[in-house]
């Protein structure tokens, strides 16, 4: 396998117009490399890809029985969801749960993703709140591990709260090397993310896949994640949303979670694998297509299982084939 | 100067978080290269970016005099507009002059730009139609014109229909080869859309730029173009985008337009140069910041003007600033 970048095409009729290139890496939990393509040692931002490991915590913590939650409120720890009326309302009642409200998130409020969700409240009159955010399910998850420990919730957002402190220890067993170390910008839902090479990142996602070097009650935790993450899809992101649909149509063998600005990571039980890659341009869509790709190329997703998740079509505006997406044969020959 | 590729950073925090790769060419009318970064013999499709030269034609014909038009009619014939009130109606009135209907476009329907139009067609009830389309209003010149010339509209988005071929024999004028010999795909309003040399591009640009070796009636028509542009920059855009804002703040000393894909261009008549350069990966937001670089680079954009535009804060969902868009050292040193 070559160790050239991951390269991702873009064509219209007979012309590449645009190409994407990324760094990937495929490692066992003791952070043996199965294959790599680019310059794996740099540092990137995993932004949401994380939230699985984010999750760990409020998992280890006994929050779920404390306040009697589930599978679906596991998987939106680990979401980045699209603000349909279902995650709202599970958001809503989880936080009642926990004695807090909305206003106890610091994630700030944005526009839910679907146009027919902005629809829907233009039509009622309503305006969105943070349980729109994409992240709101994961501050849900950071509070009620605050709650349960008996910690301020005020501030859980900033770098020296405690709950931003266990995400590094969490990160620091994970990955193997010590993630305090790593520097750290602001993610868009407040939250420090850290700069993390891309090989350790694989290899954190490996050690959730397969986590018997783990402790018992962080591998069972690693365990839950996996299972809520296949249980509830629609959890992880919502209608039409490449993580819904593989989390679901891969339950057991793979679960993925995407992150802005090109990030993608796959934990892979069955084979004991983790996955990390970051498009450098930070497109999404060649960040999906290249996680399609990789898991096609390790025999996990079939080439006639979701044709266009794999072959993803280019269409104009009345529908018409102009185009494809693809893996150029550079990057997998 | 280098001849290194163009390259935007995006940062966060301390992390150079992505990073976009692309080329650019200022030339003169006589494809005289002034400046140029990257392969720019590369054919790229132009998309959108091309707009104001596919409106020569539509000037040139006489429809202008004919429909009694005037400087927002042909602006909207260039522009990739918003799907805004003023624009849609607009472009309906337009239609009627011409004696056709919205029916007539053959660019199709998508959703309106700006999520506040997103709401107010929700709270009316009502649905985007063709007039909506960021491409109407190009679509409403080329029916402008096949009409003037009594050619049948049905099938002006065909690449053998004289409206198509004329927008190739001015391509072949302005860029200083046969047009007909380009590839193409197809567009997103469904136009044949010609994989042109960057170089070409930008040398067509200069000829609408400084159309002194043009005939007099297509110089005359470059004119008018670029003071529409320069008169009715809303009309180009609208609220709040890029094209907007430059065509009304450098009026008479730069025109400017975006394509998909990562494709802008620039006429600079006070120069007597014309810009394209394309973004390998399709990114809008580094095309921007690549053109308003040239454009501060050349002396044109001061540093006091539109800070955002030359400086694009990235925000969290909060509003803090937690990093920045920037031209690479790589770049321009």
């Amino acid at each position: 396998m070559s160790n050239g970048p991951v390269v991702i095409e873009v064509t219209r009729g007979p012309v590449v117009e645009s190409r994407h290139e990324g760094i990937a890496a495929v490692m066992k939990p003791d952070g043996t490399i199965v294959a790599s393509w680019g310059d794996i040692d740099a540092a990137i931002l995993p932004r949401s890809a994380n939230k699985p490991i984010q999750a760990m915590a409020f998992v280890e913590s006994g929050a779920i029985e404390r306040f009697g939650l589930g599978n679906e409120h596991i998987a939106l720890a680990c979401a980045s969801h699209n603000g349909e009326p279902r995650h709202v309302e599970t958001v809503r009642a989880w936080l009642g749960k926990v004695g807090l409200r909305e206003a106890d998130l610091e994630c700030g409020t944005h526009p839910p993703r679907l146009q027919s969700t902005i629809e829907s409240l233009a039509r009622e009159g309503t305006a969105p709140t943070p349980a729109f955010n994409n992240c709101s399910g994961k501050h849900s998850g950071f509070l009620s591990t605050a709650v349960t420990y008996g910690e301020p919730t005020r501030g859980y957002i900033k770098y020296d709260h405690p709950v931003q402190r266990r995400l590094r220890d969490v990160m620091t067993d994970l990955c193997g090397t010590d993630a305090n170390d790593f520097a750290y910008g602001t993610d868009g839902c407040g939250i420090p993310t850290l700069a993390t090479p891309l090989r350790r990142l694989a290899r954190a996602m490996a050690n959730m896949a397969e986590p018997s070097r783990l402790s018992n009650r962080r591998a069972e935790a690693a365990g839950r994640i996996r299972a809520a993450m296949n249980a509830e899809p629609f959890m992880m992101a919502g209608t039409g949303r490449f993580c819904t649909r593989i989390n679901g149509t891969l339950a057991g063998v793979a679960q993925v979670k995407t992150g802005a600005e090109g990030v993608f990571c796959a934990m892979l039980p069955g084979l004991g694998l983790g996955i990390a890659l970051k498009m450098w341009d930070g497109a999404g869509r060649a960040a999906e297509l290249a996680m399609a790709t990789l898991l096609g190329h390790l025999g996990i997703l079939a080439a006639d299982q979701m044709q266009e998740l794999l072959h993803p079509p280019v269409r104009n505006v009345v529908g018409l084939l102009v185009g494809e997406m693809r893996p150029a044969k550079s990057w997998l020959g």
